[in-house]
């Protein structure tokens, strides 16, 4: 039991890919922030299925590869949870090496357990390989580091719109929650964040297309605020007080473009 | 004004490396978990500054390369943080590419700060690549998202014993705590933490002698405990409810082997 636990704990060999499922993080967006393992996988698969939300760039990793897109696309129509759980597993009796490639890291709000579940219950062997969570991609881009010895210690990632107390000064980093900004400025503030605390929002990280904006929660709670992003593009929002000596360096929210195709769609 | 923000915060390119320092991060020990982007600059570096806690076989990426070992080792003598800055300042005068590669994400816990600092105030140019940090990599050797949307959407990765009130069944993952064991699960337990919490350890994350134990917060509070982890070897801890089904499967935490030295150095 205990040497049972252990092999299957054990880091995978680098050298050579071994047949089997594999869930890869992509990282951010940016083709060269996978990581080598990542790369070298997608080079070696049968067949690769990636989500929808993959810079296309990604794919050159998989020349001559068998590519099926799956997943969503905020506001378009996804395939279902269900039935890209069923082709990992109909592909895994069929091909050698398959992939299933995942923006971000696997196993940060991506889904992973549902797809876990389903190779373990067709006892199929897979391994995963982490990704550059959207997090730590966006702190690279704006070197910030989101703890620092002085003002945090602590680093939250969530999607809720948070129901922590204010009490260590924490950093708090969310994701899909552009729709939300609001809510989450309101519920920090009601919870004892200064309404000055600083907010970065970068939308595109790592890509060409990324831009960045500084704000405070103040400036967030009231108004609609989402027609000044660029349409179906990820945002990460990130908020404590290590931010607030960049805040002289970014953009105001506020004098963003307005995307007039968002802004139709809200009125 | 807006422009220089948005070039600042621009994408690196990826073909070719511009001259500056790049804090890199090598992610939780194999080789091969570093991103293309940061062995590409690796191979290009005049020359490379790293941490002791970097697994050697990371410094194959930097053949022929100059290679300066800086920064601490649990227990052992090390580098002050101001010499490092005051070395890479230099270096950046005397070579095109300088690279400083730090273990995991070099602004997770990195003290990275006083590196961006230093070199902001001697006008050098730089960039920083994200790392995958621990808690992903243990995350994905476990094969366990450390959220679900049923029992955890928020992941706190921090070095404190923790003093957030257990309101959402929040996932945390704690660095650097392998000598805080009992101090950690005492906190989380106060705070409202079941003491059959689930906790899983991981200590050398993705390297070759990696080793995963499981227990309960009520397990870890009383008594010395690190006596069963290696000397130097950085710990991982993950608590929360998403970790129950693993626990199954996880040689328990007491029956792991007794490390004599450990125990000598203690007593």
């Amino acid at each position: 039991m205990e040497q049972i636990a252990q092999r299957i704990l054990k880091a995978p060999k680098s050298n050579g890919v071994e047949p089997g499922v594999y869930l890869i993080g992509a990282g951010p967006g940016a083709a060269d922030l996978i990581t080598v393992r990542g790369a070298r996988i997608l080079a070696k698969a049968d067949i690769v299925f990636y989500d929808a939300l993959i810079d296309i760039s990604m794919l050159e990793w998989c020349s001559g590869t068998k590519l099926v897109q799956v997943g969503k696309r905020c506001g378009s129509h996804s395939t279902t949870q269900r039935f890209i759980n069923k082709q990992l597993v109909d592909a895994a009796t069929k091909h050698l090496v398959v992939a299933r490639l995942k923006g971000g890291d696997p196993l940060i709000f991506g889904r992973a357990q549902e797809e876990i579940d389903a190779l373990d219950k067709a006892n199929v062997r897979y391994e995963i390989v982490p990704g550059i969570t959207t997090a730590l991609a966006a702190s690279a881009q704006l070197k910030q580091p989101p703890t620092t010895r002085e003002l945090s210690r602590t680093l939250m990632i969530t999607t809720l719109p948070g129901r922590c107390a204010y009490v260590d000064h924490k950093t708090a980093i969310y994701y899909m929650a552009r729709d939300q900004l609001s809510d989450v400025a309101s519920v920090l503030i009601s919870q004892g964040y200064l309404a000055d605390t600083p907010v970065c929002l970068m939308e595109s990280v790592s890509l060409d297309s990324q831009r960045s904006f500084g704000c405070t929660l103040g400036d967030l709670r009231f108004g609609d605020v989402q027609h000044h992003f660029q349409d179906k593009q990820p945002v990460v929002i990130m908020v404590g007080e290590v931010y607030r000596k960049k805040l002289q360096t970014l953009i105001p929210f506020f004098e963003a473009p307005i995307n007039f195709n968002a802004l139709q769609a809200i009125s």
